[in-house]
């Protein structure tokens, strides 16, 4: 980055966020300080077979560890805080600061996974952060979680605002947006502004929270039986909402799901939820009239393993549906979860309960992220003289950046930018420079980056056609093949239904191996790569599959 | 079925297309007497790894092949006609009637398939087929393809209507549906209306395709460079105003993607596509001006294989992107294609295109399927006395009972069903019968139904985790381990990366089978199983992973 570092400018460089829904990063880097944004991770899509996170690549952080100063979190959900014990495994970082919710969430995923690390800072709105080229103020903003926060850094070069995400909510449940302080750092002068796209799609303005308590409480009051309600665990002040809805129509609440549970102890220790008496255990609920009962779940995105969905199927230990039952959905599907979603609601139907979705009839959710008039409303009170939309996949970041336009920056003073593009800020203005390496990295399981795109590959080929193994005992000095070739599979064909198949197969491998034994000089891989071209033709033409042909050769000698 | 079967009773069959989009198909029985309604696939979803196709379960037929008079096709699409193949690999069909547009799709699959089949007859409206008990009439429906209808059913127990798929469109491109003898056979009394789901929660009435060509022509009246059009190829109706709109912007169309080809071939053959000329080769495209071309492409819902998906990738051989290109999405994603279609319009926009979807600024889509107010409408024609929403996941089925409940039909005489049950009609009404068995049955490649849940179980572990062969050979008579144990993996590891791991799973597995051979008895499966236990134990602790532990052991005798 030496080279990126001249004339005393300031670099801003994204780690991730851009291109894509997830693991949020950002560094300014100035002379020798470097501080980070946030530090997220990325629930794959389903195409990363079996890998559970995406973390961004901290190889730029690594290699200017000495640099960081502190890594500042916006709030507390996992595209912003998810990565950062797996930050705490690669690289020094010297301060931690994040708001009082956050803090609690990063506490227990530290616990988690026994990591201690005890620079870990709670900051409110009036705290200021100084470095000695690099200040760090902040101005609290509406969000699905308590104390959300946009962040301003003082360079030398200008006034950077990063947005955190955010809506604006007039009447929100929380505190107010601090629109007043966003207008006065717009007055004082922003020289960039990075601003969240994510629902840059939506026009128009979102619905306050208080709509969904109006939705919620008509719900409730039409309702005999029990009233089994699915959310997002993360969004606090909708479980803010069902406990003052529960509270009013004298329901107590019994928590289903593990991230629940956490949630509303991080929210209860926190302050953000004060009913303590309210919550009951499983058991008790099941001995209560059913006009006093709320059951608060996970699963509203059909997720597989969740409460809801193991209700819905039947599999759910303590809670079994009963034709009065009542079932709310106060989310929305995130798109790739519509079908998973589906595949719950047919299931409640099929077992008679009553369902309630958010439509047009119900208001009984409402997205936290600014729809178009609200990102507008962020560009005009920031006015600043460069902008960069943030957090979203590319189609998102370029709507934002017309609506930017529309707004009266100039196109030039735009940057739609991908992960790993480096932003140079001098007294000048700001130019895009060369990039930098940020690839997707890939957490399966208990490791980082020991997945490559070779085990996704061959994943999918398995996930299609399953696996063939041909086993060979050969003597290479005899040129013998020692008793039969085992043949096994998995994920290709009934084995017992396809004897006469697996049969043939074990011909074609038989007689590609003893062709290949009769010729003087017997290669290894050729002997390999003949089985496998042999068996996959025949097992192509034969079935019209084309699983992995895995030829294991043993040299046996006697 | 015998005890089923008496007292003159006629029954209806749902094999497929309850409790799920797809595979539609239903049988009419009386006596000796059974007409089949459609022979439709269903693609599957996601989780069913690898399969190509569901369709389903013949057996009920094969049991009562000697009864089977007809099939009786609606229309041309996949969900209704792609089953057809299968169906006559097992069975014996008569005659199959289909109406003219259907037939040459059938044709078609039946030639792919290298399947001879005499029997295939072109009904119109006019057509009545008699049997000795049943006789079969047709009304002309508007839906996404040409030449849909309706089934009437005249049986001893009275009339049976089934819709196919249909929408009203009062201004459509085609002919109108034909309302008067939906009237008319209202009038003289329906017994039971059957009737398609599909969009039953979409309230009010769907958008007439005439807005479609508007929507359309304002694209191509502002666009300079080439154009190019994603829709479903199987929306014949779409095709025909592409081509229109084409033909007066003085626009000449090249077609890309195999389904669109054939889908256009079968439409000019069939006289609803007349303008042969319009047509280009690829080649001929690219050497003409930009602004009079047309490329006309699958790939509306971002497969990843289909031609429009290969141009915003820059693997399309004859087509390469240029910044004034226009993009337009004629087309919705159906649910489950949300984050592939995203995918696409973002590998669009990163080249710099312009890009259209459909949305309310330019309605460049509308469903083949009735919403509410039109199924509403269809009810109030048809006015029966018992009511089957049909073609729906149980969510879409429930809410037009519901919808059939607001019309005036009494609860108790509509039948909210699943695959396999049976509905009998007599004199004094109908009522639900027990069931048979309609499972799914699953094709991959060219083989049906030699994939089971093993399988698929396997298929998705190996998808999430790999596979872990450990391969011994053993001497069972002297109880000696003859040689290392070989370990080799696919879709686990990284093996260069990780060979220490897999010593490690080697000194596991030898330990293991040391010990197991020490024993005075050696049992084959205890063996194994202690291999699976032990490896898959030390393997998820390392590396929080759970692949498929596959041992393999070999007697070698010396």
């Amino acid at each position: 980055m030496k080279n990126l570092n001249n004339n005393h400018e300031t670099l801003v460089v994204a780690l991730g966020g851009l291109g894509e829904v997830g693991k949020n990063m950002y560094c300014v880097m100035h002379e020798d300080e470097i501080v980070i944004i946030d530090a997220g991770v990325m629930f794959p899509k389903d195409e990363l077979m079996g890998i559970d996170y995406v973390i961004p690549d901290f190889s730029f952080l690594k290699k200017n560890e000495d640099k960081i100063k502190a890594l500042i979190i916006t709030h507390g959900h996992e595209d912003h805080i998810g990565g950062i014990t797996f930050l705490l495994q690669t690289v020094n970082i010297p301060f931690i600061y994040a708001p009082n919710q956050a803090c609690g969430l990063i506490k227990r995923k530290l616990q988690d996974k026994n990591i201690s690390y005890d620079n870990l800072k709670v900051y409110n709105e009036d705290t200021v952060v100084k470095f000695k080229h690099l200040s760090v103020e902040f101005f609290a903003t509406t969000h699905s979680i308590p104390d959300s926060h946009g962040i301003i850094i003082n360079t030398p070069n200008g006034k950077i605002v990063e947005t955190g995400d955010f809506k604006f909510d007039l009447t929100p449940i929380g505190p107010m947006s601090n629109i007043h302080k966003m207008s006065d750092t717009g007055k004082s002068g922003v020289k960039l502004l990075m601003s969240e796209s994510t629902n840059a799609l939506s026009p128009g303005f979102s619905a306050s929270e208080s709509k969904v308590e109006e939705g919620l409480q008509e719900i409730f009051e039409k309702t005999k039986g029990r009233i089994i309600i699915a959310t997002f665990a993360s969004n606090i002040y909708r479980l803010k909402h069902i406990v003052e809805t529960c509270r009013k129509n004298n329901r107590k609440i019994a928590l289903f799901g593990r991230s629940m549970e956490n949630n509303i102890e991080i929210s209860i220790e926190g302050g953000y939820i004060k009913d303590n008496n309210i919550f009951i255990s499983p058991e008790v609920a099941n001995t209560m009239p059913v006009d006093e009962v709320c059951l608060l779940c996970t699963g509203s995105q059909g997720e597989p393993l969740a409460a809801l969905s193991r209700i819905a199927n039947r599999t759910h230990k303590q809670i079994k549906l009963r034709p009065d039952d009542t079932v709310v959905f106060s989310s929305n599907p995130i798109p790739g979860n519509n079908a998973s979603v589906a595949k719950t609601i047919n299931q409640l139907y099929l077992q008679g309960v009553e369902v309630f979705i958010n439509n047009s009839e119900n208001e009984l959710h409402t997205s936290g992220h600014a729809n178009e008039e609200e990102l507008k409303l962020m560009i005009r009170l920031i006015d600043p003289e460069y902008f960069m939309p943030i957090h979203g996949e590319y189609r998102m970041l370029k709507r934002h950046q017309d609506i930017a336009i529309d707004c009266g920056i100039p196109k030039e003073n735009t940057f739609l930018m991908q992960n790993g593009d480096v932003l140079s800020l001098s007294k000048n203005g700001i130019k895009k420079v060369k990039s930098i390496v940020a690839d997707d990295i890939y957490v399966d399981g208990n490791r980082i980056g020991d997945i490559g795109n070779v085990v996704i590959k061959d994943r999918k080929i398995m996930a299609n056609d399953g696996i063939l193994v041909a086993i060979c005992n050969i003597n290479m000095e005899t040129h013998k093949l020692l008793g039969r070739i085992n043949i096994t599979t998995r994920g290709f064909v009934l084995v017992n239904e396809n004897e006469e198949l697996l049969r043939q197969i074990e011909y074609v491998a038989t007689t590609t191996v003893n062709k290949e034994l009769s010729k003087q000089k017997v290669n290894y891989n050729d002997l390999k790569s003949e089985v496998i071209s042999n068996v996959l033709t025949f097992v192509y033409d034969k079935t019209g599959r084309r699983p992995i042909i895995l030829p294991v050769i043993l040299d046996v000698k006697k």
